[in-house]
């Protein structure tokens, strides 16, 4: 039954098994997506960056005005009483804050009987397949936009997904494995669940967050640690002629870290294979992982 | 125990009360909003619409390549049997359809395990307080926008209501009732649940469907049936100052049926008092719902 307990939900302090974890029908993050959330996983064991993902928990739900009902010390606890309990080497942990539930199906958060509730899902973390490194993930420029700021902040993480819902399906009716995203005024914002890096004449160059964009944390991680290494790392504003014409192009997020993307609206990227920045990237991000949950082993940074 | 029974709720064919209906946490709708929706309402204890309901809320799953898993009859089968059991006078019907339950917390489709969920939610229609007809409800022209429909089209029903929270949580700050949205070209679109028309000098004017907005079916009953008794109704891109300088405002939408704005900004509108179009059009949509459901002691239409 090992197997069984790897994946356990937290809500609200009661621990259950996964497939016993229920949510109220009258939940306002299921009615209505009025929730916020993060991803967060394990490196060498140790929760990676947790403080940076409370710290933007909360920056979503005050932009939203739902008022985390727990100290970060409780819940970081929380967390990791049930990540210890599940037991897995390493692991995934989805938070979500929900405004809570209401008395009556209505948008109004005055009908919110209860305090918001905190629900923490533990599962094994999932490896990669061999693939995604050595082959690199296809990757289309959809139609779809990515949401705007003035309308719903894409740095707010929330359970309103729809919009990257979207933009994956129509990827996928390209027969591609990620959907890159443009802004209402042309630019590049973002993948459906990651960030996104070109790689043009060995600089790197990303999205501003004001082109509107979650505030990624891997994103930050390899922006700045690639600099302080002698990278030239630029935050600007990126055409879909930059991303068509750049030699490398990779996406950073928790669960993926470095995804090199080697085929865009179905042609190559460079040569096709993941590019030799790219890799570079992914090998020195495994060992800032390290520098940062504090490991033992970890070798001296260059 | 009666006034617990008259809150059931309808999962996938079994009828729980309420306070007892749960959702698996790994429901797609909780965790992303991917979901559909409609709220549909009972007039003279008829259901009212259902067939119109029914038919948006599967072109809204359409959109969001949702398969919705039962046949139209059997929904408003599913729908009748769970609004008789409750035995409300007037009853109030959320449906939603969530993509069903993932097998892990990703955005992917691909990952969806279960059939789409269909949820009836049934509960007694509280009727509206007196005020909201008599002296009318405040609005505020919000800075937040409304959502693009190249990001997630308003007339997509969907669990996606952040968009229309943050609104109202806006329109709260002046001390408003009700958020008035306008779209990225600064064009007015509706409020945050509830399509908006303006009285000027004698003409009913709506936003068109081309502004981004919900495709409503109590204002498509008002332009249409208002226009056969010899209205001027024109769908029209209207201006913020379009409804600052209007006769009268009125909101149309399921629940409330016709409700009055009778402040703007903190100005009146108009008189400050509801105008006599907006009343005569909510006398007369009493008459419309009466003819739409078959009321037997419905009186002649004019």
């Amino acid at each position: 039954m090992k197997i069984r307990m790897n994946r356990l939900c937290n809500i609200d302090g009661r621990i259950k098994p996964e497939n016993d974890a229920t949510i109220p029908v009258l939940d306002r993050g299921f009615l209505f997506g009025d929730s916020v959330c993060e991803v967060v996983r394990t490196h060498r064991g140790r929760l990676l960056q947790l403080d940076a993902h409370i710290a933007r928990l909360k920056a979503s739900a005050a932009r939203v005005l739902i008022d985390v009902p727990i100290t970060d010390e409780k819940l970081q606890q929380r967390i990791e009483e049930t990540v210890e309990l599940a037991g897995n080497d390493e692991t995934y942990v989805r938070l979500i804050v929900t405004r809570g539930v209401s008395s009556a199906p209505v948008i109004d958060p005055d009908y919110t009987l209860s305090a918001p509730s905190v629900i923490v899902i533990v599962r094994p973390m999932l490896e990669r397949p061999q693939t995604v490194m050595s082959c690199g993930s296809s990757a289309w420029l959809v139609d779809v936009r990515r949401n705007h700021p003035d309308a719903l902040d894409p740095a707010i993480k929330s359970g309103n997904y729809l919009n990257n819902i979207l933009a994956l399906n129509e990827a996928r009716k390209h027969n591609a494995d990620v959907a890159l995203l443009l802004n209402s005024a042309g630019c590049l914002t973002e993948a459906a669940t990651a960030n996104v890096f070109l790689v043009q004449e060995g600089k790197l160059r990303t999205p501003s967050l004001a082109a509107g964009i979650v505030a990624g944390i891997t994103r930050r991680v390899v922006a700045q640690r690639a600099q302080a290494e002698g990278y030239t790392v630029e935050e600007a504003d990126l055409t879909a002629e930059d991303a068509r014409s750049a030699d490398e192009i990779f996406l950073t997020c928790t669960t993926q870290s470095i995804a090199p993307i080697t085929r865009l609206d179905g042609e190559l990227v460079g040569s096709g294979r993941p590019g030799l920045v790219t890799l570079r990237i992914a090998e020195r991000y495994e060992a800032w992982c390290d520098e940062l949950v504090g490991w033992a082993g970890a070798p001296a940074l260059n």
